[in-house]
């Protein structure tokens, strides 16, 4: 009987590190997941996942092929996670540590460009050559192909599209610069629209009654739904923002689609409609109506494995 | 004797066409131009100058190894030239044509893109993997290479810094949208900004002589020299848009240059000391003073040429 050929995929969170085994079609085969320990050596951390990894191999034989990983801070061309925030470990090259533990090849990015990965090779990009994908956390990350590869850019910082200024002297920003795409188009950007919009509109809204420190995203989310006005036009213009910010990178890179994907994506037509409005209406009459506003294809409990997995597997696909 | 190894460049303009022969190493063999006489049939230009290629080449017993084509409207994918203001072609496929006549493999994009590529052949990007091009001219063309590999997108139409929006509302474009980047930076963008800041500011200044149709860029250029306030600060005005727009793109792809090209880069410091100040002031912290900006290394005279045959020499050498 011939072996599942797999990769590991593992994602790298301040809290928690989630990994798992994954085919070539997507096929998901081990998942799992261990507290970071952020704190500590992170030796342990890599140690605790061989063990749990190795043996299920060994007992199901399977042939691992490499390892995907993503994490915060991470560069692919150093191999390195870079004094990380949430990671108190200063500079670990990871790929060293995890390709002598498994004596294989191991690569890393950041979860953004992971995403846009697993993207193509499981999800709503199989087959594009071009495309952007937005990850719509707490903050904003995106991911782009070019020409079917990863753009990391000389030194493999590429892709920081939640710190393009798109209002000048806008909202303080965590990066230290004012109006950042992020502080707009993301989940703490929608509060903080929704905030704006509670001290801007007169209508009524039963969000007026959450102190802003309780106020979520998922909240807002919740009473967009029930019909609240406040909360849908904080969809509104969120998707607006963004809208009109990709609307400039279709003119510079023409790609096939936009991908969203991310908590706030799943709030779909609320920020999809918007966002492609925007876009329709800001960008040059060359590339209108010719690009594709999507939700991303990857399920959402899976999607982090999906896409550090997909990272080895578009490196080894591109070995042969 | 080994023969010399070339391509040809073919640079089409709507009222001349220029073409020649250059190395792998951008050394210039051949140099010609014929009128482009775009109201006749296209297959008119390219005979004459085959008639006036192939007797050179036949003559210096040249190896002819492809042929690079520039063009307004001109699709790297399509090979064809599209639909173009200047010349009343409609749609010609100029690569079957040429590579028909000259038996030799034919490439075609528009004039920007080859600009990037001569660039990465022969001038200060040689050796480059990352980079935009911006060419500013009458408007403003760039050519954005990633991965060692320009930017087509996925349609071929990838490119247009000319026509991302930065002022909302702003000055209206010949593209029929408002606020795009070539109505503020490039030759007709720094004249509007002229007028306007004759409008805004009060300090005396000679060009407030000239009538505004009269008013061009190398007059702006030629007064602030002399220390005209009112051109030096459109200068400065013009280099802050484009900076600031750029800022964003070094956010997304991190490129290890920006290079100007084309006849406002001529002002060298009068434009790219302010285009530096407002990206270094505009970008993400990560990006801070790594990012040169660079004005073309190629010969004004001999650039059109040079970047239509970089395209060819780029293509083969991609092929070997």
């Amino acid at each position: 009987m011939q072996k599942a050929q797999v990769t590991l995929g593992i994602d790298i969170g301040g809290t928690n590190t989630v990994f798992g085994l994954i085919g070539e079609d997507g096929k998901q085969y081990y998942h799992n997941s261990v507290k970071t320990e952020a704190d500590r050596d992170p030796e342990l951390l890599f140690n605790k996942i061989y063990d749990h990894v190795n043996s299920f191999v060994e007992n199901s034989e399977m042939d691992l092929l490499g390892i995907g990983v993503g994490a915060p801070n991470a560069n692919y061309y150093t191999n390195k996670i870079e004094n990380a925030v949430n990671l108190s470990w200063g500079t670990v090259n990871v790929v060293d540590i995890l390709s002598k533990l498994f004596d294989t090849p191991a690569f890393i990015t950041n979860d953004a460009n992971a995403a846009a990965l697993g993207e193509k090779q499981f999800g709503e990009a199989e087959g594009m050559e071009d495309f952007i994908e937005i990850t719509l956390g707490t903050g904003l990350g995106s991911g782009i192909v070019v020409n079917g590869e990863l753009v990391y850019g000389h030194d493999g910082f590429a892709g920081e599209l939640g710190h393009i200024k798109v209002i000048e002297n806008g909202r303080e920003c965590g990066c230290g610069n004012r109006g950042c795409l992020e502080t707009y188009a993301s989940a703490t950007g929608l509060v903080r629209t929704t905030l704006e919009f509670l001290s801007k509109f007169k209508s009524e809204s039963e969000l007026r009654d959450i102190p802003p420190n309780k106020l979520t995203s998922k909240k807002v989310y919740k009473y967009a739904q029930k019909g609240d006005k406040i909360a849908q036009q904080a969809f509104s213009e969120t998707g607006r923002i963004l809208g009109r910010a990709l609307a400039n990178f279709v003119a510079a890179l023409s790609p096939e689609a936009i991908i969203l994907y991310g908590g706030l994506a799943n709030a779909n037509d609320l920020i999809v409609g918007p966002v492609k409005e925007a876009l329709e209406k800001n960008v040059m009459s060359t590339f209108k109506n010719k690009v594709d506003i999507l939700i991303s294809g990857l399920p959402e409990d899976k999607a982090a494995v999906m896409g550090t997995a997909g990272l080895a597997w578009h490196e080894i696909q591109k070995e042969n």
